[in-house]
């Protein structure tokens, strides 16, 4: 065995060097086969070491104008494109996602640093709020005040299993947060740290070739706890980014709490992603549904947050015929392994658990020939009534399988959505007939989700200006912060105020002159004039 | 005793009628004498029935237009308006503050229902966003994305002890959540029970002016903290807010943490608020600062969030002279009495503790006369070592009292701001001469404050656009929040996405035509555009 591929490079914390006895290396889920290249957990004096580096970095990177982060984060994305041929090796080996989900996951994660570089060269997300002073003011002369969003300082940020790129050590939280202006701190997720590796790598040499403190971005390994633990609770850290289950998240949310000075956590954790099927669409479009629903079930083995759990379906002939023909599409669907074998365990335990709950029905469920470690796509069904009495129908289940729930009547889905808790998102399958049901339906899980969507699928989250992926607890732990898109970085930022200051003192963003030219709220309207 | 000057008026769970054995009255501050009045604590029933009220409100008052609501708070500042009378009776009586800051703190109180009115009536507060879809796009077609905050649901409200009429029943939490679309449940500060009455019926009086569903408002009494805890604890609530002491802060907070469904908890709790007086200005103008500094100290009896509770003076004859001139102006302090006899009682033991502490130094004090219920303003002084060494100077004391900390250089001064707790402010006071020393020390103070104030005093908050009424931890429980000013809307709002929604299914604030001719983000430039 080797100790890397890369040996040599000093990734703070990674495996080369230290000498923490845990170890680890990835193993193909499609085969089993392990790894040569031993990872070790990262020691205490890492976890010290990627803080003190980070709690350096900070003021020097908090401050750079916004362009030259921009730079950076651009860097960043031409060194992940450089890593591809690397990545279209390692993704496969380490996740089981083919190669062209890599291709396209690759392209996502760089379209999120250029994202948010434009963001930055543009600059007015900072929000720069100013209020002009009034020395002639009585009782008191009123001052200028000034405010606009900082960043917080270090964040740790949590690799995702199920996005080895697009969510993981190079993912959004990461983007988001170097954007803000924050030094980050990965934890890698040990199921693919190969990957992560490369993608650390890629990152570090961007932070070398556009001259930045080596703190401003680290990455450490761990196959269990304690690390993330440590990292969340660092008087360093000042705030924690993760996706991934629910048990994990709200662990180290608690964490995040319990420390002497608190720290917000953004934890994404578990979404059931409701589809609601309204008769009118089910008898324009049944079929064409189906199709749809089936890709969104099964792409990706189903391990997407967005998979559309629980599938609304009336009782009756249309729902029928509909089922009947996503049953056949679940049936015929290739089996394939999952991310990691744990998680196939996990998949086929809880398939068997839910095929044994009192009225629950196996619809569909695509054979997995013996031996193969391969999950096999599947499809439920169980009456609303029994959904309720039974709480073990209510968790989330990851992999490529979906609850049918059967209603009455469109008040049977209102009342469902109304008793349901947090979810990413929210869908409504309806055509023209369905009208008079929708905006009921719609004021009650526009209170449950973060994303509605109308006659599409949850799967495939926009990466953009609008969007928003979090939602009310428990899917995420903070229901009005997003994970992707632009407003994720206000995640990692506050409202700093400036009272009484001298142009000269002020960031650049609320000087007089206005010399980024940002839009900017003066004396309560927005403009690019100076002020 | 009557059990109500407003006997036969229905406040939800205020004192007439409630079955409830607790009890309590106001008590003079200045005098001792008892009220007449009867408050009950709520009963159960009469917090169930709160938020059952508040629920069935919020479909309906979080889906008015922006100028209902704007004409709601409009109203409620005009019934404040007419209840002056009454409050310039009840408040002095309750709280000991003279007539002129009742007048001051009524006007502030309705320039905040004034300015969240306007931010209503132009509307851009929601931050919209639309992103176009793009059908031709391969591989798959972009969706129609749309973005905008909405409220979050029935919130609550504790009034605060210090202000008795913009941070209390009907202050600025209140405003800023009914002005977000959300419904109100207040938890009154018993210590002015008769001023919350008055108050809450104004704001009644608009709901009925107005038309709007009776649980858009309601006021509880309670002179311990289970009503309290059990509006947090309630699954109707969504969100709270809170002015007032660390441990209560914090036990709140932690509670709405352990809810099955955790809800977010705004609580002010602690902040000294440190003003670094660099010897530049000192010699320029210690005797002006002094002047300055005294009325920051003692005005409203020092029971201001912001009062400097923490000089930070160099050695030397210059911070002599200063603290000569200020030790005298505090001595010649008039005496008076606190908000209530509790404040005094713990405000005359902190005296005493920190007159007992190695090291520390008294000043000054103003002399109280044998047997007046009144604090004497007092200022003492610590050599920063000392300080360092000695966690109990390092609490927050309420009331007209400082501690001086003298520093022998500026480089302790960045040492001191380094190792500091969060704050709501922190103040320097410079000159041209001192402007070597400022740049790290801003960037210290800009990591540990909400609002850096230069060359002024903290006390004061601007109503406003820019302000932050808000820090890192322990001063505020979420840094990144302010709960004065336009930003604090934003505390009860979460970001809600609609995806590829017919047009007529929007909101009026992401509909194509911008019906409300709102600024918003359309394809991320912002216009009042249709888009």
């Amino acid at each position: 065995m080797s100790t890397s591929q890369l040996q040599g490079l000093s990734l703070v914390g990674s495996s080369r060097g230290s000498a923490s006895p845990d170890w680890f290396v990835a193993v193909n889920p499609a085969t089993g086969e392990k790894s040569q290249i031993i990872f070790h957990g990262a020691s205490d004096v890492e976890v010290e070491r990627a803080a003190e580096l980070a709690a350096a970095a900070f003021p020097i990177y908090s401050t750079l104008p916004g362009k030259i982060r921009a730079a950076f984060l651009r860097r960043i994305a031409e060194e992940l494109e450089a890593a591809k041929p690397d990545l279209l090796q390692l993704v496969p080996w380490e996740t089981a996602l083919p190669a062209g989900r890599v291709e396209g996951e690759l392209g996502r994660t760089c379209r999120q640093f250029r994202l948010y570089a434009e963001t930055l060269e543009e600059g007015s997300w900072v929000d720069a709020r100013i209020e002009h002073g009034d020395p002639a003011r009585t009782p008191a002369p009123r001052p200028d005040v000034r405010s606009c969003l900082r960043p917080l300082g270090p964040v740790v940020v949590f690799g995702a299993s199920n996005f080895p790129l697009a969510y993981s050590v190079a993912g959004g939280d990461t983007a988001s947060a170097l954007a803000a202006g924050c030094p980050v701190i990965t934890k890698a997720h040990p199921a693919h740290p190969q990957t992560s590796e490369r993608c650390a790598l890629a990152i570090r040499n961007a932070v070398q070739a556009c001259g930045l403190p080596e703190g401003v971005f680290s990455c450490l390994f761990d196959d269990g706890f304690e690390v993330g633990l440590e990292l969340v609770s660092h008087p360093v850290v000042q705030a924690g980014g993760f996706t991934g289950s629910r048990r994990g998240g709200l662990a180290l949310l608690q964490a995040a709490q319990r420390r002497p000075q608190p720290i917000p956590f953004y934890a994404e954790m578990s979404s059931l992603n409701p589809a609601f099927f309204l008769p009118g669409a089910l008898a324009e479009r049944g079929a064409a549904l189906a199709a749809l629903f089936h890709t969104s079930i099964v792409n990706g083995q189903g391990q997407f947050c967005t998979k559309p759990g629980w599938l609304l379906v009336p009782r009756g002939a249309e729902g029928d015929a509909f089922l009947k023909e996503l049953a056949a599409k679940i049936n015929a669907t290739p089996t394939g392994p999952l991310l990691t074998g744990a998680m196939l365990q996990h998949y086929r335990k809880a398939q068997e658990q839910l095929a044994a709950q009192p009225g629950v029905r196996l619809l569909a469920h695509a054979q997995v020939l013996g031996g193969q470690p391969h999950a096999g796509a599947s499809l439920f069904e169980v009456d609303v009534q029994a959904f309720h009495a039974n709480a073990l129908l209510h968790e989330e289940i990851f992999g490529p399988l979906s609850l049918v729930i059967r209603v009455r009547t469109e008040a049977d889905m209102v009342a469902f959505a109304r008793g349901m808790e947090g979810q990413l998102t929210a869908t409504v399958l309806a055509s023209p007939a369905d009208a008079a049901h929708l905006p009921v339906l719609w004021a009650e899980l526009e209170r449950r989700a973060g994303r509605l969507v109308c006659n599409g699928i949850p799967t495939g989250v926009e990466v953009g200006d609008a969007i928003v992926h979090g939602g009310p607890f428990p899917s995420t732990s903070d229901g009005a912060s997003t994970s992707v898109g632009v407003p994720a970085m206000l995640r990692w930022t506050r409202r700093v105020c400036y009272q009484g200051f001298e142009n000269s003192l002020l960031p650049a963003e609320l000087q007089q002159s206005n010399p980024l030219k940002l839009n900017r709220r003066v004396n309560s309207v927005v403009t690019r004039d100076p002020g």
